[in-house]
């Protein structure tokens, strides 16, 4: 799992998209051709959580390790010491696999 | 019914789509051709529920097992362990079987 | 009336719609080459309504039963028992006849 | 004024839209091939009002027989015993004769 | 100014739009044929203002006999006594000329 | 600066244009030919303030006689005593010159 | 650091760009040709925060000297003192660099 220094705001969160060995041998299948299909990859990094009208900040919930899917053409994609990770809302995070 | 590792966040529901022959015994026809007719399934994972402004989290009116029918356009498709799956929200359900 | 056995969510309704025949003899005439206008049918299922942010339902004001006129291209269609029925929302309903 | 059986749902208003001539002997000229302008016409149904948050219903401040204007493209058309009606909600109302 | 018949709904204002003459008398030139540019007129009936969540209806800032000063292309044209009107929201007036 | 007789609603400011002149003189270069660039002018009237949900009006944060920098493209233009003005909402002012 | 002039509005933020060779060097690479990738900054300037429906301003998470991330398509570019710079809502902001 990659260590990054950058910390996402809001409900923002820094995935590490899964290459696609790693994604055949945990038994879901998104080939890189499938390009309409969700993406799996694995939790960098948290924001704090959104802020909600009463001043506090909603509580994640998803954790730094967690692998997740989440859609294709959601978030923004960036470069940290030459990995390609994505930054992405919690709400375009579609499921955890457990 | 397909036994799977995901877990959907928020209201989000994991279906399974009846296959052509399942959906005819039903009663239900919705033939593969007619694409813009809603779609035949059954729940296999379902999420928390929705986060309301309360803090707490809305109760979803779907269980595991149901059978459902739901927009065809609506949710992503996902491969798990060889099985076409489909993730919606409870707002893409129209209706239960029962 | 048509007899089903699905259970429509949220504030969904389940509309059978009038045949051409129905129609005239009810003094409302809805031909069907005019396809802009509004739509008539006999509610067969309705759901428990809509969760509001208190967390009660909403009481729909359709009933089993009521003749209503709703627009032509609200909501889904579906085919149960070879019947073609429309799901729509209550708030595609435009009025009753009373 | 037309007599009808029908009841629409939340705030909406049926309305007979004023022929050719009623509208010139009220002063308000509307021309019928002026299409981009408002419309006169009688309140002949009224809704029980918009169902508020607070779970009662806004009061309508239209009742049956008033004189209306309202945008020609707002609304659907319905025919009924042979006369062409108009279903609005209250908001397309832009206001009343007096 | 024009006194007219005809009440407006919610916050809506009926406006006599300023001929060219009056409009350059008063300092603000606002040519015809700059169509793209603000338009200014004469307040001759308010309604009684928006409807507001709590119930009572929202006290509104222009009054009748007020000069204003409105986008052209907001609200709708209606013709009462011969005389061309403007039925605007408040939200559409830009300024009161004092 | 402008003296004006208008007197904007709600959350509006006027706003007079600074000429390429002074742009250059204040050291923020605002080239006109530059369009899609934000503006820089003098605010010469204030409305009243947002009207909020409380029935109260949230104060403005600029003030008669602040220069600030506004989107290009947000607002209405209008001619007062020969003079070029622009009437925006406060969302649009993006930051003043201190 | 640029010492700049100006005082942004509500949750409004002006960064200055990061040139390219400032970004390589803190391992983030974000080549200029790479249009549709995120762009690294200083915050230069802050504004006192989102007005909140409380009446209260929302309190910033970033400050004066930050390094961010931000969408490269948000907010608006202003040159101050010949200098290229951006003013972006918090909202736009995706991560810090710590």
């Amino acid at each position: 799992m990659a260590k990054i220094n950058i910390r996402p705001l809001d409900d923002r969160i820094v995935v590490q998209p899964a290459s696609a060995e790693e994604t055949t041998a945990g038994g879901i299948v998104l080939p890189d051709s499938a390009q309409e299909k969700p993406q799996r990859g694995t939790v960098v990094a948290v924001g704090p959580g959104k802020l909600l009208d009463s001043g506090s900040r909603g509580e994640l919930t998803v954790a730094i390790g967690d692998v997740v899917i989440y859609g294709r053409y959601g978030g923004s994609e960036i470069e940290v010491d030459g990995q390609e990770l994505k930054i992405l809302r919690e709400s375009d995070i579609l499921a955890k696999v457990v």
